[in-house]
């Protein structure tokens, strides 16, 4: 069931994949930030997915939050446009398709993700105290605030 | 079938999720990056998965390249242990659990990412010609040296 394959893991990642880790989520999510997306059509011919699966896939994001659903001036139509919570997944698709770039692209990036200054964008891991970019394997996981008191 | 669904797409987004996309993947990846899992057991215990998702998630993981199967000293057990490909998978993770600390998590944050120097780990998007962290909807997607040439 959508959203409810990772109840038993406290933790937001878990909780994020339940929201956008079905197949095609993301795509769609992409679609939306990137292509400028907004019509169940545009999605279909982009994905070339289902129109059971795209449907299923766009009315859970609307229940979760991610866009809203906006009646179109043509009659019976409608656009799903990315909610402030949809539109900040944008580091995490740059994220993955980073990793992509680097390890899946032998031709070299299918596509490059430019800032409006011309600039190539990038996803840096940092730290907020020391300001360092931080090394992978140089970060720890600790108990934060939101975790319930163990059981026993 | 894994690694296949998203043939038609020519990106990296895409294709990285062909690789971590499934149901539980990612989640494996966290707790070998965080938790420091390497044997099956442990993946089990903490995900509480049926035994064929996990073995094939991380036969899977082998045959991509992202863990290495090795021997243990004890005859017929094996640990799963991460290469540089999935070791830097961690952007990705923490890009996740940032937004689902921030939109699905009431409570605070179950766990935070900590640095050696014990500050806030954080993922941010930042261009690299002005090194300004980015705005969400300031990136424009642009066709790069792996696009293949259009057919007509």
């Amino acid at each position: 069931v959508l959203g409810r394959t990772y109840d038993n893991q406290v933790c937001s990642c878990a909780r994020a994949l339940g929201v956008i880790g079905e197949r095609w989520s993301l795509l769609i999510i992409r679609d939306a930030l990137f292509l400028g997306a907004t019509r169940f059509s545009q999605f279909r011919r982009s994905l070339g997915i289902a129109r059971n699966i795209l449907s299923s896939r766009l009315d859970f994001f609307v229940v979760e939050g991610l866009m809203e659903r906006r009646p179109t001036a043509v009659s019976g139509y409608y656009e799903y446009v990315l909610t402030e919570k949809g539109r900040e997944l944008e580091p995490v698709v740059i994220a993955l398709t980073q990793w992509g770039d680097r390890w899946l692209a032998p031709d070299g990036p299918p596509f490059v993700y430019a800032h409006d200054c011309g600039g190539d964008v990038e996803t840096v891991t940092v730290c907020r105290t020391c300001s360092d970019e931080v090394d992978i394997g140089s970060v720890r996981l600790q108990i934060g605030p939101g975790q319930p008191a163990p059981a026993r």
